[in-house]
């Protein structure tokens, strides 16, 4: 195949040289450099593109598409759609596909995080690490985990892997979702709020499309109380997170587990220094396992489209 | 019923005021100031002391009961029996009652630190607390957690709960055990060292009797491999624990999470200090629940020996 007959790609954000060279190998690859302006970065190259790569925080807007006049497909690393406009998509017809890899990883973080913080793990890791073992007086006491209740903000495919991980732990499990899931055995209430009020552990499992922001709020922190904890895999800004650090510092809650923040990588300095919360850098679907599988999957639906006019992992 | 009446305990080590207090109420105590000479501490009081209550770091030695000539009963704090003589203490009659209230606790203690350890959860918080989201590199990615192969060592009680948590992870669960358990379904392997061998995380499970120590040496960490996490719940002295620290700092193992060591509450500052390991200060019972429903427990195997004549829960 010469040059002239490669599809030609164009490869917004970061990826891994892997990704690259595999699709180097039988696409054209273009790199932008402009997010604000993709006809620009591109050049001539624009009027050619039928393909693209991105990421979740970088995502496809409205204005990346009309730069790409003959764009058919863009593969986005991951599954956060916020920053892409599936309507504007949908009416241009070009078909865009997510990373539906690394669920597992995901449900796993949520369990790690809060056991974590009911069991002081890295509170107690810390405490050994600094000298304190035998120095000062005897360790805290944690939080039991089995056998508590455990309210999922979001029955889709993590919260489903989520609760059957709580389920072996013996917990009450409770959810709310505006889209009751009627296969799902486990308690529906009627509102977050409600949720929050009957658990010990809360878990926002939600997707988050674009309109929906603070779906946490202070409220729904005061009916969690003092004894329960918080847990975030899911995005930052679905968080009021002002509401969340004067919970955590005025033991309205009695801690939260934290993957995800309202302005990354920034996290609030009190959410930093803070005894009763775990802070981990965006890491719930990070492992060598999830992003192997996310890089080929990628790779899969670009290759799969150009040959097959089919994706493997199209969004609906 | 005055004062004269009263059954007469000898409290070993350190107990909750809640403990002394209810059973103050009923009994009349004596601390026991000085461990190695009972007789001594109590003086004249030593010869009406009917029972006891003790710690399993102190224990109940052959010494110690011979001091007590009516000891009818001690109550154990915990479920540790290495510093109790049993032997001697059914020779002479006297029951020894553990609190087997917190197995669950210390199953889920199990988990957070083999999911720490693979998922890089106190290591990235670590990094977070730091300083370094954003300032750096990214985060280093951690190892999948879900659907790995588990061993367990030891398949009693705590085993058979921790069997329970990871299979809802969708683990592969094989076990070793000198005392095969007909009513698990898990692989059976025929030693320590094969179990390593074909798993990705060890978990040390053992009640570990006086006989046994080093149970985990240099030969079985090197068949876990580079890839391979240890966990310890059990005891520290069932492992070499040079060896685990040379295994850790030599990549033979890939990390370790570790609520229990050979000296506590010293420990060796390279595993304080490495990044590929947890270090916890023995709390895997130590939640509010557990301590609470511990205390209770001792309480009730006192009262009801010298009510009924029967323990709650004796040593068999």
């Amino acid at each position: 195949m010469s040059a002239r007959d490669r599809v030609e790609l164009a490869v917004i954000g970061t990826h891994r040289a892997a990704v690259l060279e595999a699709l180097g190998a039988e696409f054209t690859l273009h790199e932008v450099e402009s997010f604000d302006d993709v006809a620009g970065s591109l050049g001539a190259a624009a009027e050619r593109i039928r393909g693209g790569l991105s990421s979740p925080m970088i995502g496809l807007s409205a204005p990346m598409m009309d730069a790409l006049p003959k764009l058919e497909i863009v593969a986005l690393f991951g599954v956060g759609l916020e920053r892409t406009d599936l309507t504007h998509a949908r009416e241009r017809g070009i078909v865009v596909t997510t990373t539906p890899v690394l669920y597992e990883d995901v449900a796993d973080t949520a369990v790690v995080l809060a056991m974590d913080v009911s069991r002081r793990i890295t509170a107690g890791d810390r405490w050994v690490r600094a000298g304190h073992w035998g120095a000062g007086g005897p360790p805290a006491s944690g939080k039991r985990f089995s056998g508590k209740r455990a309210g999922i903000l979001g029955m889709g495919r993590i919260g489903r892997l989520l609760a059957q991980r709580l389920a072996a732990f013996d917990m009450t499990i409770g959810y709310y979702d505006p889209r009751p899931a009627p296969d799902v055995d486990h308690r529906l209430y009627s509102s977050g709020v409600e949720l929050a009020r009957e658990s010990d552990f809360l878990f926002l499992c939600a997707a988050g499309g674009p309109g929906q922001r603070d779906l946490v709020d202070a409220e729904m922190l005061a009916a969690l109380g003092p004894e329960g904890v918080f847990v975030n895999i899911a995005r930052g800004w679905l968080v009021d997170e002002k509401a969340l650090v004067d919970a955590v510092v005025t033991g309205t809650i009695g801690g939260a587990g934290l993957d995800v923040f309202a302005d990354e990588p920034n996290v609030p300095r009190t959410l930093r220094e803070a005894d009763n919360v775990v802070v981990l850098p965006h890491i719930a679907s990070n492992t060598v396992e999830s992003r192997h599988a996310m890089d080929q999957c990628m790779i899969d639906n670009i290759r799969s489209w150009f040959a097959t006019g089919k994706a493997v992992t199209p969004v609906p």
